[in-house]
Order: C-alpha cells, then sequence, then structure tokens
C-alpha cells in the first residue's frame, strides 16, 4: 500500500489518470503476485492502476488462482480475448483521459494497436521509462533483509556442492547439482542459468556449462544465484581442486585486492564510475587492464540484474539503501578466468557486504 | 542458406535494404546462433542481414565464442557501448536507406531511439510483423525430423520418471526429477516450466507444481516439454497412482474422445477453428463445454509456442508441414484436472501424430 501511495503520487504529479504496468518485477513489486512470463509475448497478466480507487490485476483464466492468492488488495479481471478489449471497456469506465505505460516494456506492435485504441477513446497516451524502477533502486529495510536471506540461502547451496565437488565431473553435472539443491532447499528458482566454467572455458565471463570434464589444479569460475520470496542473489567463487599453481594464486590475489579496493571506497555519493575505476586501477596496474572487459558491478533486487550499474558509463552518484555487486575479474583466452563477486548494502558510510562466504576468497 | 535465401526474396519485394533481426528463435532459425535471452532487456545479439553480402551477428564480448562456434557464414561484430552505437556506423557503411525491424520483438523505447538515429542518418525504418515466423510455419522434413526427435526423447523422459512415480512424492519433487533426467539425456533445456499437479491442483491448466504431496487414485496432470537442438516438445499425460475411480475414468475417456476426434478433422484445408470445434464438440455433448477453457492446440518449433493457434479466434487454414498440438482437457475446480497433448504433423491427407507414448490414453 505504501508503494502504491507512492506510486499514485508520481503518477498525479504527472497528470496521469492511470499506469499500465507490464514489466514484470514491478508488478510484483507492487503487487506481490509473482507468476512468470515465459517471454514478453506470454505475458501472465499486467496491473491497471488508477490514481484513484482499487487497483487492478489484469489476466487470463489459467492465472486466475494464482492471482487471487497473492495479488491482495487488487481486483483480478480476466481478459478472455486479450488484454486490449478489456481496455477498451475498462479505461472509460475509469474516466482514464491520459494513460501512462512502460515505454521500456511494451513491445512496439503492442505499442501501435495500444495507440489506435487510445485514439478511438479519446485518451493520451504517456510512455514512461523506468519509473517504478527508479522507485525500486533503494531498497527499505524489510527488502534488504530478504535478499540477504537470498544470499545466505545461495552461500549454502554453494557450500554443499563445493564440499563434493570432484576432478571428472562435467561442469554441467555441478551446475544441475546447483539448481537443484537450490530447489531442493526453498528456492522458487536460480536467478539466471548456473555458470561452472573449467579451465580455458571460464575465460568467457557468460560460459555456458558443457561436457568438458572439471581437473585438479585449473581455476573453476562458479557463478549462481537464486530467487527467494522474490528476491534475487548473486554470487562468483573461482575455486581450485588440489593446489593451485603460482599464476593462478597471483592471479586471485590481484582480483581480490581489486574487490576490497572497490569495496573500500563504495558509498552513498560516490558514482558508479567511480566504484569501477577503484577496481580498474588495481588490475590495471599490474598490466591486465584489457582482461577484464565487463563492469565492476549491477543492482539486485526483484531483478537479478537491476539498476544502478558500476562501470565505466555510469555517472550517476549511489544511494544508501541500493544493492550492488561487487564482481572484477580477469580473463585470459586459452587459460581460464578467475571472477569473484560480492554482493553489498550501500550505507552513508560504507557497503556493507552481504556474502559471509570466505571459499577461496583469501589463497 | 536457403533460408536466407528465401528472407532476402522478402526484404527486395519489400523494398528493404537490410533486416534487423531481434526475436530470438528467429535469430537462431537463421544463424544456428543459439544462446538464450534472459529476458528481451538482456538480448544475446541481434542479427542484421543486408540484401546482399554477409549477413552479420551483432554482439557483446560474454557472448563472442559461442557466436563464432555456432553463426557459420556470419561474420561477426562486437557493441562494446550498445548496439545503437555500433547501427550508427554500419547502416552508412552498409548503404542501407530502408531498415526493416521486427516489430513484435523490439520494445517501444528501443524503437524511439532506433528512429531518432534513422532520422539522424536518412534511413527510413519499415516495422514487420511475422515476417520471418511465417517462414517458420511450414517445416522442412529436416525440421520434422528433429522435432520427432525431441518428442520421442521428451517420452523416454517421461517414461522414466513415470515408473518410479509413488503416492507421497511432491509435485515440485517429481517436477524437478523430470527436468534433470531431461538434460541427464542430453536436452539443452526444458521447454517450458514443467507441470506436475495431483488432484484439485489440476484444475488450474497452468498449475505451478507445490510441496502437496501426490495421493493414490487422484488424477495427476503432467505437462513437459524439451529442447533439443533447438526443436521444442510438448506433451501431457494424465495419470493416476492405483485405481481411478469411475468419474475419472469416465473424463479421461471424454477428453481422449474430443483429442481423437480433433486428430481425425486435422489435415491441411481445415481451419483452426474447425479443429478446436471438432474437439469442443465432443466434450460440450457431456455438458462440459465450459470447463474446457483453453484453445485445443497451438504451433510448436523453435519456439514451444508459436503459430497456428487451433482455437475458436483462428479461422485460417491449417498447412502441410505445421506441427501443431492437440490438448483438450476438462477442469473442475475443487476436483482437479484432465488433460491429454500430443504433438502431429499437418499432412494432406490427415494429421501424423508423433508421439508414441500410450501412458493412461486408453484406461
Amino acid at each position: 500500500m505504501e508503494k502504491l501511495n507512492a506510486l499514485r503520487k508520481m503518477l498525479k504529479r504527472r497528470g496521469i489518470d492511470a499506469l499500465l504496468v507490464t514489466q514484470p518485477e514491478n508488478r510484483r513489486y507492487l503487487s506481490r503476485y509473482s507468476a512468470i512470463d515465459s517471454s514478453i509475448a506470454e505475458s501472465s497478466g499486467v496491473l491497471l492502476i488508477p490514481r484513484r480507487g482499487t487497483p487492478l490485476l489484469l489476466t487470463d483464466s489459467r492465472f486466475e488462482l494464482h492471482a487471487v492468492a497473492e495479488a491482495e488488495g487488487f481486483e483480478i479481471m480476466l481478459y478472455p480475448k486479450g488484454l486490449l478489449p478489456l481496455l477498451q471497456k475498462l479505461l472509460p469506465k475509469l474516466g482514464v483521459k491520459r494513460l501512462g505505460f512502460e515505454s521500456h516494456y511494451l513491445l512496439h506492435a503492442t505499442a501501435g494497436k495500444l495507440t489506435a485504441l487510445a485514439s478511438k477513446l479519446g485518451i493520451e497516451l504517456v510512455p514512461l521509462v523506468g519509473l517504478i524502477e527508479k522507485m525500486r533502486l533503494r531498497k527499505e529495510a524489510g527488502e534488504i533483509a530478504g535478499i540477504e536471506k537470498s544470499v545466505l540461502l545461495n552461500e549454502q547451496v554453494f557450500q554443499e556442492v563445493f564440499a563434493t565437488l570432484r576432478a571428472g565431473q562435467s561442469e554441467r553435472e555441478v551446475a544441475m547439482r546447483i539448481e537443484n539443491t537450490m530447489l531442493g532447499m526453498g528456492a522458487e528458482r536460480p536467478s539466471f542459468a548456473t555458470i561452472v566454467a573449467g579451465g580455458p572455458n571460464g575465460a568467457a565471463p557468460h560460459a555456458v556449462p558443457g561436457t568438458r570434464p572439471l581437473r585438479e589444479g585449473e581455476p573453476i569460475v562458479i557463478d549462481m544465484g537464486l530467487v527467494l520470496d522474490g528476491y534475487c542473489s548473486d554470487m562468483t567463487r573461482t575455486v581450485v581442486l588440489g593446489a593451485p599453481d603460482q599464476k593462478t594464486v597471483e592471479l586471485f590475489r590481484l582480483v581480490r585486492r581489486a574487490q576490497l579496493a572497490a569495496t573500500n571506497v563504495i558509498r552513498a555519493g560516490i558514482t558508479g564510475r567511480e566504484a569501477d575505476r577503484a577496481a580498474r586501477e588495481v588490475i590495471s596496474a599490474a598490466g591486465l587492464g584489457d582482461r577484464f572487459g565487463h563492469g565492476l558491478g549491477h543492482g539486485v533486487g526483484l531483478a537479478v540484474h537491476e539498476a544502478p550499474s558500476l562501470n565505466r558509463r555510469n555517472g550517476k552518484k549511489l544511494q544508501s539503501g541500493m544493492i550492488i555487486t561487487v564482481e572484477p575479474g580477469v580473463y585470459l583466452p586459452g587459460w581460464g578466468g578467475i571472477r569473484l563477486e560480492n554482493m553489498g548494502v550501500v550505507e552513508e558510510n560504507g557497503c556493507r557486504i552481504l556474502n559471509r562466504d570466505t571459499t577461496f576468497l583469501d589463497v
């Protein structure tokens, strides 16, 4: 309700009578309705938030029970013939003259149909970008607690699987065991496709786990996250079976120093660019700046990738209550990669790291 | 190459110099590049198909190795600063005056930015809907063979898990075992979130597997599919542990009769509506027409849900080479559901069912 009220104030300020919410995490943020969209073309429902009166969740009969069970305070309406015919009836009844929509989560073709409908009804359409995302940037205490739970469960899963990691297991087999353990321990689902990349495969930051067996001595990148009560976690550890060689140890220490350097500067008021630079300088000083080809981190919340970005392009200041990843990496084609990723809360005076797992962090 | 040539002919006919392909299955159809987009906002690349010359796959560095390995005949270009800055350089170099884009798979906000860029470059934008999807409607022999393999592997998985199905196992546990078995037997991934719904939970066609233990005697709806070499399968069986009661048997037989009635009429030349009606009449004649709340079926290919729809709204004729599901169901709130789903190839003189599994089809 608080969130809805805050949103309504923003609508009022913009002279918008109702907002159509199509973005799935925004929908969940406002309504608690947790259904998953298999793609943007297969939506499990949209919210229609009038500036006054009962908010609506519009969906189809397949999701009715789910919607009724979760979207407390919302009126559930079904669209047996699709969304637009329902809007055609609903918008005039609600007296909507200016309708906001999420330009960053509506297909061009759908927007075209909505425009035709609006003009028929004499309604003005107002494209909005990132309005609710902006509300989601700074997390409330309850959200931070939820994210922390997600982080800690993810670590438990990691530790359980790490304890059984052996040379000869394939990347794919380990990734499957990680995802099964997540579900077995109560996660809703993985927050992204788990990465397990051994040796040379680790040189691609977004490696897809394959049939290659893990070997002793090589760096193994494990990047994993889960969704718990809607909130995501995201963690990377690079581990070695048996003894790491000197090169590996040196690169580990380099990446860890970069991570700590960034963690030490992150606080409310510094920019995403400054945070990124703190890590990048450490890696560049070792002559490997061009082997750290991605940004330092990203926000995490209901989405596993959300604002703010910690990279060279983001000149905006971090704010307290933001949750971010700190994940520098070094990737050497033919050899492999090392990436270390923790999540932290941006606070007035620093960055409170949510992770407790220290596996291979201090080789 | 044949597909690219066919597409180029369509571009020529429309006076389009190049086409931007953003829809993930269309991208795979033309290039074989198999990367998954976690969402429309996190693309793993787009194709740029000029009417003449080498087709391009534009992506970012994370996907470079993957792209090079798969997209034979394509030039891979990276966009370190995002897609639009690369297009700004590329389009004038390629002499593009009219650029087609997929209106049904480009966000309104992105289309806005593309429009601004195009107007700056003096390029005309041509929104297209479903151009490549139309090419994908009728499957070639090789595609049909691939889909058949996917169907048969899916059945193997079903049979393996069904053999170990016991009362007391939770829906979620069984769904996980199904998905693990898929991956263990070589599937790329499930083609959608597996449904296991026991007793009353089966009354929602899109039930989410929960912690409820399966019980003897109740109908258990299992809806599952996998992706094998890009091609999807989709099958539903409703099964009973122990002996089904009289009511269950009668409903089984009703749904199966509806399925056979539809299968018997499906052939090239009848409409999606007529196919749907054949099944619906059987269920309506039993007084349960309002308990069959969804359409009869849908196309399957690189996407698990694609055209054509078999439902009351589709008056278009089926064509040979289309692959469709035939999946009538009956859903009784409080009691449960029964759905039976097979896949078939539309042929000139009938419908060739790809499934061989007969578990509980003829109770």
